[in-house]
């Protein structure tokens, strides 16, 4: 195993009128309103090519997450099985990273705003990626 | 901006036999071996529901990376533009975390063989998620 731990900066904070996680969309797609995110303005440089109008991958730290949950019942119905959280999308797992599919929908500097957003007022932002279409595009 | 930082855990480790992070496919479906991922023993409540033959993502720090780089030129290829990382799958960037969609193959105990792995031996895996069906099958 890996001896040491690696250290997280968020790069970003996002903005939402979302504010409990108990009562939020548990996947964007899933009637999650729009969110903003603010970017750290030293991360002007990685974030100058983003484009309205396009799909990315946002990684966020879930940092209302609790870390020592191994099982869940999925979707926090008692009525299905308990399963291993790397079966599930619990934000509750040993490394809370949320992963989120969305649509930019404006650029104000660094300002982004995102279509359907399931993630809470002050979630910490770690990175955007953008989708992968096929090999021969890249 | 949240203040502070957050640390992960590595809960896993890559094993492949890519050694080299400059000679290793840029993405898994460029020609990636398979590669076992040896999951800490802690955690096998967690994925105790993988099977095989399913997708999965799989998430990991890419340790050898650069924190420092915001802009690169796309593919190390020096005729296209610089462009910001976040619109790039450039290990280098501020939180360098990989996300690997992998087909997994087989599981032994701790130990899960995915498909088409272009991170390098030695690399820690920090989580697994379930790829998300349709809405309706959640």
């Amino acid at each position: 195993m890996p001896d040491g731990s690696y250290v997280l900066r968020p790069i970003g904070v996002v903005e939402s009128p979302l504010v409990d996680r108990e009562t939020a969309p548990k996947q964007g797609d899933e009637g999650a309103p729009d969110a903003w995110v603010r970017f750290d303005a030293a991360v002007l440089g990685a974030l100058r090519d983003l484009r309205p109008d396009t799909d990315v991958i946002l990684l966020t730290w879930l940092h209302e997450a609790r870390r020592d949950v191994l099982a869940v019942h999925p979707r926090d119905d008692r009525t299905r099985p308990e399963t291993g959280v790397f079966s599930t999308r619990s934000a509750d797992r040993p490394n809370p990273i949320g992963l989120h599919r969305v649509t930019i929908v404006a650029i104000d500097g660094v300002r982004v705003l995102v279509r359907h957003l399931e993630a809470v007022d002050g979630t910490p932002v770690l990175d955007v990626k953008p989708v992968l279409g096929p090999a021969s595009d890249r």
